[in-house]
């Protein structure tokens, strides 16, 4: 939204007046953290609009001043005398315009038509607080995450068929799984499954009919399909055997009426093989897409109206579960690029799935949601990539501060730590599998690590630790980061057996005291800063933009819930007025 | 400025306009620190224009947009959700009145008419930068100090005829020496001696003429007046005797065409006795006021048209310097008390000065200034009253943090001590009186003495020493206070002997560094921070107002000049910015 309107404005100031801020969004103020809203309403009103008629009919319900007794002027403004704006004077009342104001102070305003009547919406900020309505659980709803759509944010690449987690192109753009991006994915879809209704689904096969075979047809190449008993499952599956080649139609599974779009199905290959969803595509009816699930450790790549996801080589029994909406759309940003903001390309409805090589498929079951598998999916990486370390280091570059800080490739997180935490205190909860909780507790050792040696624990003025979100020498000090390290810490050490959490304990009440110390110095007395950097580097403060502000206050409104010092909830509550130009007081 | 426009804001929100606010100045914004000025305008300009003509006036001279052919209509604007503007909407675009801007956003505004042509100027901030013209020097100007009313402002009672130096009420309505004060108006008169262009003054009585006797009349009871040789001063002067009583008329010399205010004589008593200086005041032609200064230590009393200041016993000889304008002002003010500010008692001319009792007196003189007389005034009590800890102790409760701290009478301010050396290595320079170095000198032993022991110095965080204005436990830090004491430990170290001056190197030293570390704290990204009791007492931030904002920007371009990291003239550079309505970035 703030990226929106600062390019109205300068249009505005181009000469041209506020047609572009007024019509930029007719819904209701995005989201912080669900940046796909944003980006949605980016590639939908980001154009003025093209119909000035409504303003023209509007005009006429409004009361016309220039019946009014008062002589309505223009006047020059001049601003710190530096530069001038055309302003309106009406008897003693000046008048200035949003297009300046909006600009001047950073401010969000909109036309909004109720029925008849028309009035301006003036915004302070433009993102939202979640007030929680109980006691945060560490076996529950993550913050307010059921809002994230991870997997459509631009700078996901695409979710990996082979790990089944997101692989990101943020601060690289070869791609790398980034474990932040991986746990949230994984508890933005717990979130999702405990919030949401129960999800709709149909299985289109499980070979458990004498005649499921029978709804295969080969197509093209010769092959064959039937439906045999799996020793390792105990269970029927359908065999399949055809050509592997990518040319091949394959055997195929007709459908009719599927309007889900989540797909998961097991599978096992002899050797190479592939399983292709066809799609119609809304806007051209007579045109079919294909998403291919093939056995590559390639990720992604893309020809025309073919899409190839890399599944693995899948030489053991496994499950592959797909959002097919997302798979498509990734594959349509690859082709498209920038252009993809624009594109009509949305899947309408599956027409059939096919196999190619020699392989065992099972339980292909379309649905409306796939929550708990991507969970799982997300929680099951983090079980498979843990380090000696018990971390997930970042092999990307990152650089803050004007690249005055960076982190070269092996970085850990105390944010990606603690949200993996959060994450696999989740899974253990509802599976009771101890390899969720031992990664949980072999993640807390990377706290105890001073950033100088490649962990994440840094020092505000020799006396108050802090595991950064960062890790960077001189410390950046990044507040959320270290609030999502704290809440990891709180979940385990609540769900974990006492004898096993002390260490996690001990980290918990050290960070919470240097918490409550240094909160204030996040206080600008009209909105928070991100960091500490400031400090550190002896440079303007990195003010908080109002996502953040807000993430800020949905994460001590969480702490408020759980910690019994009234300063979370003070500090949350007298932040949230800033959201509305409230301002602490001066001397 | 700042209160006025307040005033204005909320009668605007009730209902009438913008004149209160549009016509609150029509000068140039006042300075930050010259509170005297605020309170003239406050006074002279607080209330609404009686005169609507200039603006109907005007009216005619701009566009008039009623020929418009874009319809100007009335329009509500919803404030985040929470109340309604009536704003105006021309086509697409969208008008605010300045009424809500003010108060929503905390700026100024006014209309400025310059010939036929009106425009409105809007200012972001109300106070004023002084940018260094050199670098600064310890005998030098005193930062922009020149510009420093001391004795005019209403916090100052008077200034005491018994000690040379202002009198306070900041704190405590029965008065008391506040040492900044006195350091303030010592530097402020030596700064404007060295900026002002020479006084001019007439002696009316120095005793060395033959005839200069004859230059008095004895009036009411018996006396006698003659010119005779003293021998302790080895000069002529002028020996009374007559009746003490003060209902005596006294022994008087009438003058003529005397149009300075400030006057200063040397006297003696051998009781008791007393001088009295007899003034035409404007707006009353035919009704005379009286100063008169008697041997009293009461410091100050007021009896209709006649104000009595103490000078003290005055056994042996001594000149009594002042400023009749403001000792006027003062008594009038303790008369009228708040109805002060309308008063049009100014003093437009002396009519006599007479003497009453048995004394001695030479040199009188009238001058059009006094400005070394009133800093060695200040100077002296620095030297009279140090105690032998080296401090001067203030008297009065010092209730900060909406009295979560306190510091009870006798406390010591890092501000006072420092402000004394500065002034007191002026006095030192002019002079070379040693007394005036040694003083200076004892004044650093507070800084080593920890706040909690009664001394002045503040840990942050265990690590970053701080001088402390007001040294509170816990601690205030407060920016302007501890580079005010800086400045004159750099004053002291520069001046004094290398080998007299370690210590004092030191001390500046290690302030400097803290200085340097913790400056960012102070960084609002757009404005400053007062102090930081947000950090020690986990509380709001204490907002800087523009003046104070003002302050600090100034003592950083004075550092700027005399230390080599350039951290200071960006820090400054960028606070100057705030002042214009620029923010430092969010990310």
């Amino acid at each position: 939204m703030r990226l929106k309107m600062r390019r109205a404005v300068i249009t505005v100031l181009g000469g041209c007046f506020l047609l572009v801020t007024l019509f930029l969004s007719g819904s209701k103020w995005s989201s912080c953290t669900d940046v796909n809203r944003l980006d949605n309403n980016f590639y939908r009103d980001g154009a003025p609009h093209p119909d000035g008629s409504k303003l023209t009919r509007l005009s006429t319900q409004a009361v016309d001043l220039t019946k009014n007794s008062i002589p309505y002027e223009e006047l020059d403004c001049v601003i710190n005398g530096e530069y001038t704006v055309g302003c309106r004077r009406e008897g003693d009342d000046v008048y200035l315009p949003f297009s300046f104001i909006s600009k001047y102070f950073e401010v969000y305003g909109k036309l909004v038509q109720n029925g008849d009547d028309t009035r301006f919406e003036w915004s302070h900020s433009y993102s939202h607080v979640y007030v929680p309505d109980g006691t945060y659980s560490p076996t529950g709803i993550f913050m307010s995450f059921e809002h994230y759509n991870v997997e459509k944010r631009d700078r996901v690449k695409c979710i990996s068929a082979i790990e089944g987690v997101p692989i990101s192109t943020q601060w690289g753009a070869h791609g790398y799984y980034y474990p932040i991006q991986i746990a949230q994915y994984g508890l933005s879809h717990f979130s999702k499954f405990l919030t949401e209704k129960p999800r709709s689904s149909i299985v289109i096969e499980d070979a458990e009919d004498d005649r499921a075979a029978d709804q295969w047809a080969v197509v093209g190449q010769r092959g064959t399909v039937s439906s045999v008993i799996d020793r390792h499952r105990n269970t029927h599956v359908i065999e399949f055997d055809t050509s592997d080649s990518i040319h091949n139609p394959g055997i195929v599974h007709q459908l009719e009426n599927i309007i889900f779009g989540f797909l998961f199905f097991d599978i096992r290959f002899e050797n190479n093989g592939s399983v292709t969803v066809a799609m119609e595509m809304k806007g051209r009816p007579n045109r079919l897409f294909y998403l291919h699930y093939i056995c590559s450790e390639n990720v992604l790549a893309v020809s025309e109206d073919n899409v190839y996801y890399g599944i693995g080589l899948r030489r053991t029994w496994g499950r592959v579960t797909r959002d097919l909406m997302v798979d498509a759309q990734k594959g349509i940003m690859m082709q498209l690029g920038k252009k993809f903001r624009g594109s009509r390309l949305v899947p309408l409805r599956v027409i059939s799935v096919s196999v190619r090589g020699h392989g065992w498929i099972d339980n292909i079951t379309f649905a409306s949601s796939a929550h708990l598998e991507q969970m799982y999916d997300a929680a099951d990486w983090f079980v498979r990539h843990q380090d000696n370390k018990g971390g997930w280091p970042i092999m990307v570059t990152r650089k803050l501060a004007l690249g005055r800080l960076e982190l070269p490739p092996g970085w850990y997180s105390a944010m990606a730590q603690g949200q993996a935490i959060s994450l696999l205190v989740r899974a253990y909860d509802r599976t009771k599998i101890r390899a969720y909780l031992d990664c949980a507790l072999r993640a807390t050792k990377i706290y105890n690590i001073p950033s100088s040696e490649g962990g994440v624990r840094a020092m505000f003025a020799d006396k108050y630790p802090w595991y950064e979100e960062y890790p960077t020498v001189p410390s950046s000090f990044v507040l959320n980061g270290f609030i999502y390290s704290l809440i990891g810490l709180y979940d385990l050490k609540t769900v974990a057996p006492p004898e096993e959490a002390r260490d996690t304990e001990s980290l918990y009440s050290t960070g919470i005291s240097s918490l409550k110390a240094l909160l204030p110095l996040f206080d600008t007395g009209s909105g928070s800063v991100y960091d500490l950097r400031h400090f550190t580097l002896a440079m303007s403060p990195n003010l908080a933009r109002w996502d953040y502000h807000t993430t800020h206050i949905n994460q001590l409104l969480l702490l408020s819930t759980i910690e019994d010092d009234p300063v979370f909830e003070a500090v949350a509550n007298r932040w949230i007025g800033y959201m509305k130009g409230k301002r602490a007081a001066h001397n």
